[in-house]
């Protein structure tokens, strides 16, 4: 019987210990050390930080193939690293412009706005290193494999694409379409990412990577929906950030055109889609079930 | 007979031609197509740009192990895109504020903050892309290591920590060992970067990558040198941007202790190092030998 939180909480402890133990000047040297600042920045924005959900599907999606937890801890840490510097640069004064961050300040806060876009960027280059590194997987196939997909999330067609045209769509005028797409890329493309680099760790054939991405483009319309709706109805207190921003700044949303009632009927329809795509992997896929679940679900 | 200038310039054109044909939103794509707005950023940001020294570098280096040109090409493109995208973030109001940059607007200006952070961000992300792709190199061990050394040049014991340092440096107080720290973080570890991944693309022994590597890091204090030198001697319309703002902003260069003179000989010195690093290699090493010195001559 599948544990989700147990699991969940024994991934997130195990990578705040990786992160912790990789983001020190030793780990991160290169041609030279790193700056003090620069590595506490790394710290601030990446340690003691939220559900840690990307690694978790990592996780999730090799135990269908029976790959043990451990060997997928690099490959969590790297797509954590990503989330977790585009967090930096979106709470940026020339982006979200957010001073609260999971109930502290945001680095450019506690730093400065310079430190705030080298941190980012730092986190961005090192989960690529990471992913590199022969500890990562033995076959440097399947290391390439992995940064081909965790390029393709983040990259242009994926996070940073999907971050560009939310703030285009700040502007008004999108289609619901268009709003799909954008959430598509700003969210659902590193959870795609995540699930696809857990079934390229067990060497998942195509087929069966097929039915994952599935589940997983609905798991992410399904995540941010969720925090659409959250965005609505949480107060600032339980987020430990600022909410009801998206109506603020006249965010296109799902929940705006739908309402709130309707919003969790089209959540409940897109978590039993997201299941769906799992029929054929038996228990071993309890982990992606609950995951889904989970998303519907969750309060913050 | 090498000839240096029929190189480069091809070198240049063959940069040109892959970068404006990579940054499409075809090409770009991932889940989901990038905006138009991104890739035009990213385009601004990336083509019509400079000499183009790292990917020469690489290719130098690559034909000293018979590697054709147009097999270098990938990994030139690469490491290029990295540079690009810490000029995009480099000249961001929050970092050093210039609003020129090769004679024209920087991305900022001619876009916003949040595009220019975001276009930096998609063209580090998309340097991964471009060495994992299998055109890059058949070999993915090859490609993993290209990776590996990419990301150690450009992230947080290179590049980015070197920029970190600078920003420090700022402050005032540096040491002269300090400032050559920096320097060689800032500037030579991209260089040593490129110039190492030329030697794994020609599969260099140790020993050979070991002599490149010694050649490469003189070669990179001699490119610093050589531009302090640059920026206080050249006017704004020469370099198509800002000069003398090392000396408003209180940066600490190696100029302001030795004096311009004193600077030259120096670079002098640096440079006959770095060409004394290449002496077990002949003539196939004449390329290596013209860039440095065309390091120390160079007038923009």
């Amino acid at each position: 019987m599948y544990d989700f939180s147990a699991d969940s909480a024994d991934c997130a402890r195990a990578v705040e210990a990786g992160l912790s133990q990789y983001l020190t000047a030793t780990q991160l040297s290169g041609p030279g050390i790193p700056a003090d600042r620069l590595v506490e920045a790394m710290r601030h924005g990446a340690l003691e930080g939220g559900k840690r959900l990307r690694p978790l599907l990592v996780r999730q999606a090799a135990a269908i193939f029976s790959v043990p937890k451990e060997a997928t801890l690099s490959t969590g840490l790297a797509v954590e690293m990503i989330h977790c510097y585009s967090l930096i640069h979106d709470d940026l004064p020339a982006m979200d412009n957010d001073d609260m961050r999971r109930g502290r300040p945001t680095v450019h806060k506690a730093y400065d706005d310079a430190t705030a876009i080298l941190a980012g960027d730092a986190l961005l280059t090192h989960a690529f290193s990471m992913l590199a590194d022969e500890a990562c997987h033995a076959d440097p196939t399947v290391r390439i494999r992995l940064v081909t997909e965790l390029a393709s999330g983040a990259g242009a067609g994926g996070m940073v694409g999907g971050q560009m045209r939310d703030i285009e769509g700040e502007k008004g005028g999108f289609t619901p379409d268009e709003i799909s797409t954008m959430q598509a890329m700003k969210t659902g493309a590193l959870i795609r990412a995540s699930v696809r680099m857990g079934a390229i760790l067990g060497g998942a054939e195509p087929r069966a990577l097929s039915a994952l991405t599935a589940y997983a483009e609905a798991a992410g319309r399904a995540f941010q929906l969720a925090d659409d709706i959250l965005d609505v109805t949480a107060t600032a207190e339980t987020m430990g950030k600022a909410t009801g921003k998206d109506a603020d700044k006249n965010k296109q949303t799902l929940v705006a055109r739908l309402g709130v009632d309707g919003a969790r009927e089209a959540l409940a329809q897109i978590v039993n889609e997201a299941v769906g795509c799992l029929r054929t992997f038996g228990p071993k896929a309890d982990g992606l079930r609950a995951t889904a679940r989970y998303f519907a679900s969750r309060e913050k």
